[in-house]
């Protein structure tokens, strides 16, 4: 651990409240916000993201989690909105290197919690404790209150954290949503009352949909479409969503019921949330209601209703392989209905295209899109974005919760609802914003960024990995192996291989080693100054002219890599490895 | 070549009219259409395609060529409808192997690829004859008339053929502008004069849009916004779109002329585009108006418009380098106005998302999105697409240039326009139909596919190439090399090396290295029936073992290969190579 120095001139005046965002802004995902005054510090949410296309073999993308290691000791808690992987996905991975004393939040989400913290034995490094609505709690000197809200997972709450110096409001992800499934609304008297008595010094809003004009329609709208698809659909009903959506699953739950369908669960993630969401009674259902995937098609196909993942076009996922027709258990059938209840992720378009195209490839009717009425957003649009602030009058605005152009958006948005335009803050990852009562400014930044995480090993990449592998994978390697005497002389070898290579037109790949190999050895004739390399110099050369080869005859530029083994003939062999590799020019 | 029988039979009678299309169904691009009549064929188009993000390594998706090839002897020339990529781009690549006696097309067209063959030396390869308005050309027994369109590119044609069974109507890529920004309207007469008279047997209808309701505005609707733009920027502005759309190029250069700024337009392709545009007359603007790329920093910033490519968000692009303040000439200074004129094509969603976030960050007003008013599609939606069904009211109609589903929803279009549904043909590349005057049916399938062309080599790549550049892209590879006797002593080695392997925590590359030597020295002195192995059943034990240990200590899976090399020590050597190749479990 460095030395604690650096950080704490950055977090400027003891008296003052600091907000500093480690993930969340400028990319979606990984919501993780510190909120720090005096010698204590929590954090609201504690997400994690999923990698881009390019970030080859990436699971997972955390937030850098080293400001929060060097300032362990101040952390009292972390606060959880609701119960998306986004902000609660981190936690596991936080856990394994710093304490954190107790977690507060929503039943629901805490009960997903204490699974995947008992998945990776991870349950005893803190105390998970479960909130009421207008519960509060004390962490250091922060109080925090849970209000309720309305977003697409149930059991969801925005929080009022009084400070020191005034109150925070972070909506957590929120949209205003009149006519909720669970008749939970939105609490405005919860968060008005403390507005008109104390103020709101610092808002902290959803910024996801700011590009959007309007009002996002309420979950109950879903249901009109969803029945009337239900009534029409003559042979098998599949149904995609999130696997998190707990209104968007109990809605697709009742109308099977309602039209005298069995349901079956495909997607461990989907099974999970559940069996979990039931217990704690946000959903329920007759215990017959569900089937087993092997009893699916004891059934007649007017009778099920399939509730799958893969609404991201996700290549393993339940949906995906249906859409192959890669699936064991389920086989598309012309007629059949398929359901998209959701919208791409930026990044997930050409995907789940691919998957809806070859769903009607093997005659299915799929209902998807923007206009079909069967999915709609959790998050607020610009109309209810002022509503909140108008509800809130802050003094301080920053913006949460989305891509860079969002934030900058949002912020405008706030200036044309009465907050002062100096008083707005677009934060970057990392950036620290110190906040008195009557003046607020960026004052630095501190560490930040992220982490690679691969889900197979649950260990970090980095990211000159990642750029390796863009690098294999756009010009392929090829492999050169040859031991030589001590003087040089090829005693084995070269021997080539190659992956991932285009060759050559109307060259077969032989052909193609072979003319490798009589490069390198053409590179040894021609050049009797070689004898005189080093181990380590003779690569260099070798990689410098094979490379030369390959660009100037064939155009192309691979990665190389030469493995040369030195081996005096005398029986007994000395070896000398040395190892390079290939340079590619800028 | 192999023997035209099967082809031939699966080409049904003579006596009636073959549609077969190459590319441009089931993915967008690629366009490429086979008419058949007895011995003679006609191309309606030739495009080429872009890779999806998956496909590394590759640049251009082809249609394959193998059956044209194969009637090579019949094909009479080709019929070009506009000048896009995706419908002229495939034709240095066919001409390459395949004779085609003449190419007609409109004028822009005609320029635009004669630079093309010009750029590749197959100038000689074939004729190519510019054509005009309801200008009739005969092709063996096929009388093809060039109808005008209206589209995103300038000279766009729709082409009516005339066979001897009936007329086809084939629309090219269309949209129903009423007010065209150079005044072409859409050839009403010259359609529905033929319709009238004789009737349109086979209609073939752009399908781009069908999944969006209404009509698309004209394109006169953009100048509206780059007016209100232009007149808000207080200093410099940057304007993207497509390197194709002579329309929206011609409206910014009419905006820079009356804002008093000079135009500098950045990308070869666009500046290629602007050039034959104007010499041809599609264009027209003062010789003083272009600025040259070292002048931009020569005129106050107020006075300069920046015209450059890279709306998709491509990497070497030079909006993408701006964007990442890596572009030489061209910075962002806050204030300055970016003006996305364009939409993301499928899948570049992402990519053109970064750009707009970064752009943001450097402080740019960026007027980006589908409400932005600053761009419109090139092609019909639903009501124009039933417009267009009304006008020729065909008896068969086969949807065209779309993806699956949009195909789909396309033929369900025509059947609510009164084309009974049995004469609706969604067709997958390569199928074929075959129409008679009063009938028509799907009769079998041709060889079709794609072809991947790597640009900088213009070599056909293969698909296992592709997948194996995405395993080593996902998992990275671990190559051993080692040097035995002939009694399977090991005599030099193992040497190992690594490219985008994530190494487990706290393990550094030289660690990982030495636990892999230490892995096969382990496999070696622990097996000794290793000593009877051939080398290739060696290099198989020893890919096994290996794969096994990091699959369960390490519990991943990279690619493996392994190098053995055996040596007689009796100073000469006597090698013998054997390759194998690690097999990763399904």
């Amino acid at each position: 651990m460095s030395s604690e120095k650096p950080q704490s001139s950055s977090l400027g005046s003891p008296a003052s409240l600091k907000a500093i965002p480690l993930g969340g802004l400028a990319e979606i995902g990984k919501n993780t916000m510190a909120l720090v005054y005096g010698n204590d510090m929590i954090l609201i949410d504690a997400g994690l993201g999923f990698p881009s296309e390019d970030m080859l073999g990436v699971d997972i993308v955390l937030p850098d989690y080293t400001f929060l290691k060097e300032h362990e000791s101040k952390i009292r808690g972390i606060v959880i909105t609701h119960g998306h992987e986004d902000h609660i996905g981190g936690i596991p991975y936080l856990l394994k290197d710093i304490d954190v004393p107790v977690i507060y939040g929503p039943a629901l989400a805490m009960g997903l919690l204490e699974e995947k913290l008992n998945d990776v034995g991870l349950q005893d490094r803190t105390v998970l404790r479960q909130v009421k609505p207008r519960q509060q709690v004390k962490l250091g000197c922060f109080t925090v209150q849970f209000i309720r809200c309305t977003h697409s997972i149930a059991d969801s709450f925005s929080v009022i954290i009084k400070t020191p110096i005034g109150n925070v409001f972070h909506t957590g992800d929120f949209k205003f949503d009149f006519t909720p499934v669970d008749g939970e609304l939105f609490d405005f008297a919860a968060l008005t009352s403390v507005q008109k008595e104390e103020g709101i010094l610092l808002l902290m809003s959803d910024s996801t949909n700011t590009e959007k004009a309007g009002y996002t329609p309420s979950e109950k709208t879903v249901w009109k479409k969803l029945d009337e698809v239900f009534a029409a659909a003559k042979t098998r009903i599949i149904v995609t969503t999130f696997a998190s959506n707990v209104h968007r699953m109990r809605q697709i739950i009742q109308a099977a019921i309602k039209y005298d369908r069995k349901v079956a669960i495909l997607g461990r993630s989907m099974l999970n949330l559940a069996g979990i969401a039931r217990e704690l009674g946000y959903m329920s259902f007759p215990d017959g209601l569900l089937l087993k995937i092997d009893e699916i098609n004891q059934l007649p196909r007017d009778k099920v209703v399939i509730m799958t993942t893969g609404s991201q076009g996700e290549p393993l996922s339940a949906l995906t392989r249906i859409a192959k027709n890669e699936h064991k258990q389920v086989k598309i059938v012309p007629g059949d209905t398929v359901i998209i209840s959701a919208t791409p992720i930026p990044g997930n378009e050409r995907s789940i295209s691919n998957t809806i195209n070859e769903l009607f490839l093997r005659g299915a009717n799929v209902i998807y899109g923007r206009d079909a009425g069967v999915h709609v957003s959790g998050h607020a649009c610009r109309e209810e974005q002022k509503l909140m602030i108008n509800l809130c009058k802050p003094k301080f605005f920053m913006p949460v919760h989305g891509e860079f152009r969002m934030l900058v958006k949002h912020a405008e948005l706030a200036t044309e609802c009465g907050v002062q335009a100096d008083n707005t803050f677009v934060m970057e990852n990392g950036d620290v914003l110190e906040i008195f009562k009557d003046r607020g400014a960026k004052i630095g930044t501190v560490k930040s960024g992220i982490t690679l995480i691969d889900n197979s090993t649950s260990w970090p990449i980095d990211l000159q990995t990642v750029e390796e592998r863009q690098l294999l994978a756009e010009d392929g390697v090829v492999n050169i192996s040859l031991t030589v005497t001590q003087t040089k002389e090829i005693l084995v070898g070269p021997d080539v291989s190659i992956r991932g290579i285009i060759l050559p037109k109307a060259t077969s790949p032989e052909e193609f080693l072979e003319q490798v190999k009589a490069d390198v050895l053409r590179i040894f004739e021609s050049e009797p100054s070689l004898k005189k390399l080093s181990g380590t110099d003779l690569k260099s050369f070798l990689l410098g002219a094979i490379n030369k080869n390959f660009q100037t005859r064939m155009k192309f530029q691979p990665l190389v890599q030469i493995l040369i083994q030195e081996i005096s003939v005398k029986g007994a062999a000395s070896i000398k490895e040395s190892q390079a590799q290939s340079k590619r020019p800028l």
